[in-house]
């Protein structure tokens, strides 16, 4: 018999996070292989877990239950969420854990912990994880950090090492979020840790650390889902092709949650960083302007759209134009990608890798350890993890 | 001393060719890398001719100089094409041949010859490049096709031969286009060939055991610009994204002779054909709605405007939407191509490589022997042919 | 106690027609005062029927009933759909007629008459209308016609007075088409007649002699929806602000039957004549181009959209470009202005008047009588027949 | 003889100002006629001015002659520009005056007065109308207010009459803006004044009783050109044809100073606001999302370029959405609107009208006065005044 696996989801009220526990749990087999990557035939010989292997638990300020969730979001057509509707009634958040950086939402929720004292916060998260573990019979385990934007932290962690870390957290430093204390939670049980949004965690020398002493696969920055993955796709063709970028405008309208939180500037600030961050290191050079704008715009719902405008420079220095208009579901292309990531992280933990995966690349905007690589090289880089011949060589 | 290297255009007063001749001869050396493959960092060390060691030669049906039709055209701005006034003005095409399946203006045109003697038309070609090469001191010459779409052929090619070949000749068959005739005369002539139209000469079997014979590199078929580059770059993305196409809808509407020609249904029905056929063998499958019209628009001129609405579908069967608008000079995005492939026939002449230069796949829409690939691979597939390692190695 | 109209539809199993039937019969009263110009506060003294004054019935070759129609087109929500199941279910199609101008789907159907004798097919109609009105108790009837386009019929009918008519229908000439046998049919039963296609009925002049002679009021011709509303509205600024128009290219892609009948080139002309000429009345000039494409793209179902590129000179000549992406489902434009003529037919035969009712000329694509208005003329036309003072003089 | 006009241009080597002033002085009369709404068949009967007739002058912080401004801006082509190369080059600007609320680059230029005594910059401004006047033998003056926008003051000038006014000038108020005084130093020294930025001076009761008192016209405010006046105009079709809004999203980029100075917060209030009033009267409600984003965006330079995404609800409340992508040179539409309206104001001067010329609202996002006026209303506003039978009653 296949074992079961659990995966507890930072923020499983949310939007991606529930489509992605209600797809999974209601889709149908054919349907969700859409939009993973893992489910070509180039991956057809690698032994990746099922969806029906996933028992699915988590945190979330907003306790409501996954059905009514998913109704109430509109995402997944509400005849395939009907199809589960006891399981997913049966699926509640534990209460949350905020501190001074998260949104006000949190903050002010009564389903949510704010405490000043951060290693109890951290046993909290253990706590759970055991709880989860025990209830449910499960070994393995995987935590996904899919929580909204936090304020930026005005420290740098980049010299941050564990014994700092760990001073950091018995003097209750107040540089310390809600996302390290998950991490480091998650660590310190023994999961791996996916961080799908744009927050600084895994960027903290002291938590790979961690990882790497709590031997546990981790991997991160920021899914790269609709915009910023076209911008790897063109970009590296422009690369290729020898124009010469002059503007990238790329503006946003969307109208969840993620939306209203990202139009508050003080959150939006890292996920800006990492949109904008996507281009130059593919066309290796800097020297032209780049503006992305992300607006709440109620009307939209989840339903994301962009629009780029982008100039060019061809032969003889004249100019080329693109413009590129995307609608699509965001949660829709983000929830394939973070069953993919924990069925990766399972395949890694099965093998005895952990600390940053960077295989991964391609799922992230902001790829921890390799930076963003064009498209098609950071799939050969995957490809190549699992043996997997290139294109060009099978041809 | 570099040595000079002759090439004579089929076409050399429409758009693209006079702007790769204007551009070659007049554009500054900086600008001109642009929008060539080979201008980039990865082909440094290949040892490729520049532009000024080519002298330009060739046909049409409009007696123009080079510098009349530049300032005509409006393409590559007064200020550059004026610096080479008198090159330029001393640059004029040789008569053109013509059979039953040119436009209408090639055949009405007394800059052209229209004859009955196929043989003779095959000698005037020859004739044609032996004069070229003893008044320019060259002996290697290249002849690129840049005509426009000639009307399809009612017969099949594939399996006409050598031996057929000539017995149609000498029986002035009239199924034998003038596209055939300058491929033949160019090739018997010792010139390597390339045919940057949708046309068919270099797909007769016939055509590619004379270019065997003589010994001479030949590629083709049909540049890949703006509007087909997209597809193969975002067709692979889908690929590898597993992304279902539902629909592609791509429109065009240009103003140039191109655009004409084009709006006239027998002499799109190649075009349509190569257009129609990039994606499928990306994708992997063809049951997907794929419309392309292309319609002539006089007041964009040679500024060709593309609109392409994509729809596909993600996780559990969902909607996603994608729509590309290109604005792009058509000549800008062709001549550097056309100089690159001049470039790489001069490297497989010097080389000793004939026949189908099979590496050259990236440039073209129905690239000839290895059929159409992802944008990417066709890229390594190039960079492996001058023993470049591959990005991924390099890093 | 409000009398009960009979309206009969030529095609009512059609997109539009089922969607204006289903809507009016199930649709709530608040969300179909939306997209109808006569439920604006400036009508609000009119007195016009409601629609569940509306007794539905009609013909079609597809022999449906109005509830599964419904549900196979997806067009309005299941949720609203299913509110009136009996009532949908019970409403059956009776057979058509045909003649060698329509569709072959239509010629190929066994719900549909083809008959060589007009007058018995003229015959049919009237009979189909006694009978409707008998069974339903009902005096006052309309007919509209919502069949798909014709084949252009190869003679001119513009001189073609009653008398001539009526010779034709007895010596059964071939160039009478269904359509004007329904429209003959209707007026002669004394029903008023709507032509909501660009088909000729009403520009026959025998016909409009006969609706003054029976005393019905009639109105046409194919109807105002999205792109060419759109081109009234936008010419008219470009006339108001001196903008000189240079071309307009416009595309459509459906994948209704409607896109599939029109897709075929022998039934778009006269759909092309009314769409290519709504601009020249209004700026006044015709020195432009104009391009209009309709496109059979499957994916977009009734979900029809179009692409406008609109290039201009404004001041000193220069040029300004405007693009206009129109994204709307067809019958959900085009039901509420069906429903509206009724009513404003309605309203006609309550005071007598009859012939062509010029006023509704904002309805209609190729408005009979007056021709194409600006938007805000053709709506300043209507509110004047009914006594509404102008937006102007209110202020 | 025809008399000659003087009109003093504050900001008048901005390029909405210079493009104005060179192409009245340079373009052709035919191609000037493009863009001007007096310049059609319309206003045919009624005595405007000529360009010929005015004579430039005016202010700016940026001292360079019209001649090298043009050049630079490169909006108006070389070729037009060099036909008045001595005429432009005498053209230069006169210092400008500012306070606190100006732009950084206006408070630290060394070619402008900042004064702390109000009474004195009036004064200045006075004195250089009269020299002016005196240098060019002129009688009749207009001043145009072109500057940038200001930062918003914060106090509420809608009760301040005449004698407040004067009573904050004596005491050097600090809520007093350099377009204040350039307002009333023009007004008291009998000019007419038009303002075309969205900054508060005609809004100020007491400016508009000084311009009652001195007799001359005024206009304003905020030049209705590209994004706002498509709102008037399909606004209007909303409420017509019974559409609700649900959401209109507009964004904005370009790369000129306007751009700049939009692109910083405190600056862009006003220009918001205006931005954003112009749809709710003309819809009647206000319970739809509407944003507005200016995004500083270098390439695009002068050549502004809006992207619209508006959301509407049609029949049933189902959704449609219409895309707006408009590609213009933001001065050359700006530019004969200011003629138009400087024209306008010269007629109302010759007519003895004085105050707030109402009949001018079309010109203005914020119309003084009658507020926001759908756009073929407005049209009929203007006409009236003139006499003009409107396009219904002539037909």
């Amino acid at each position: 018999m296949k074992p079961k696996i659990g995966v507890m989801i930072v923020g499983m009220s949310g939007a991606t996070a529930n489509t992605a526990i209600v797809g999974a749990i209601a889709g149908s087999e054919k349907e969700k292989t859409l939009g993973s990557i893992i489910s070509t035939q180039e991956f057809k010989d690698i032994n990746f877990i099922s969806d029906r292997q996933i028992v699915f638990g988590g945190w979330d300020i907003v306790n409501k239950n996954a059905y009514a969730a998913a109704l109430d979001y509109e995402i997944i057509p509400e005849s395939i969420v009907k199809k589960q509707r006891r399981k997913l009634t049966n699926l509640y958040p534990l209460p949350g854990i905020s501190t001074n950086y998260d949104v006000s939402e949190t903050k002010s929720s009564d389903h949510c912990i704010q405490t000043d004292n951060l290693k109890s916060a951290i046993d909290k998260i253990k706590n759970d994880i055991d709880d989860f573990r025990a209830r449910e019979r499960i070994k393995t385990c995987i935590v996904v950090y899919l929580g909204p934007p936090l304020k930026q932290v005005d420290r740098d962690f980049s010299q941050v090492h564990k014994d700092d870390l760990e001073k950091m957290i018995l003097d209750n430093s107040s540089y310390i979020t809600s996302a390290m204390i998950y991490a480091i939670g998650s660590i310190k049980s023994n999961c791996g840790f996916i961080d799908f949004t744009p927050n600084i965690t895994l960027e903290v020398p002291g938590i790979i650390e961690l990882a790497e002493e709590y031997k546990v696969p981790v991997a991160g920055r920021d899914g790269n889902t609709g915009q910023s993955l076209m911008k790897t796709v063109i970009g590296d063709m422009f690369r290729i092709r020898n124009f010469k970028l002059e503007g990238w405008y790329s503006t946003n309208i969307l109208g969840n949650n993620d939306g209203l939180v990202l139009s508050r500037s003080e959150h939006r600030k890292l996920k800006m960083q990492d949109k904008l961050g996507v281009i130059d290191p593919i066309v290796g050079y800097n020297d032209f302007e780049h503006v992305v704008d992300i607006s709440y715009y109620m009307p939209r719902g989840d339903n994301k759209e962009s629009w780029d405008n982008i100039d060019f420079l061809g032969w003889l220095g004249l100019s080329i134009c693109m413009k590129i208009n995307w609608i699509g579901r965001d949660s829709i292309l983000a929830a394939p990608l973070v069953l993919d990531l924990i069925k990766h992280l399972y395949h890694s933990i099965s093998n005895e890798q952990s600390g940053i995966q960077e295989h991964l690349a391609m799922y992230f905007k902001h790829p921890l350890a390799c930076g963003v690589l064009p498209f098609t090289q950071a799939y050969e880089k995957l490809k190549t993890h699992y043996g997997i011949c290139s294109d060009e060589e099978e041809r």
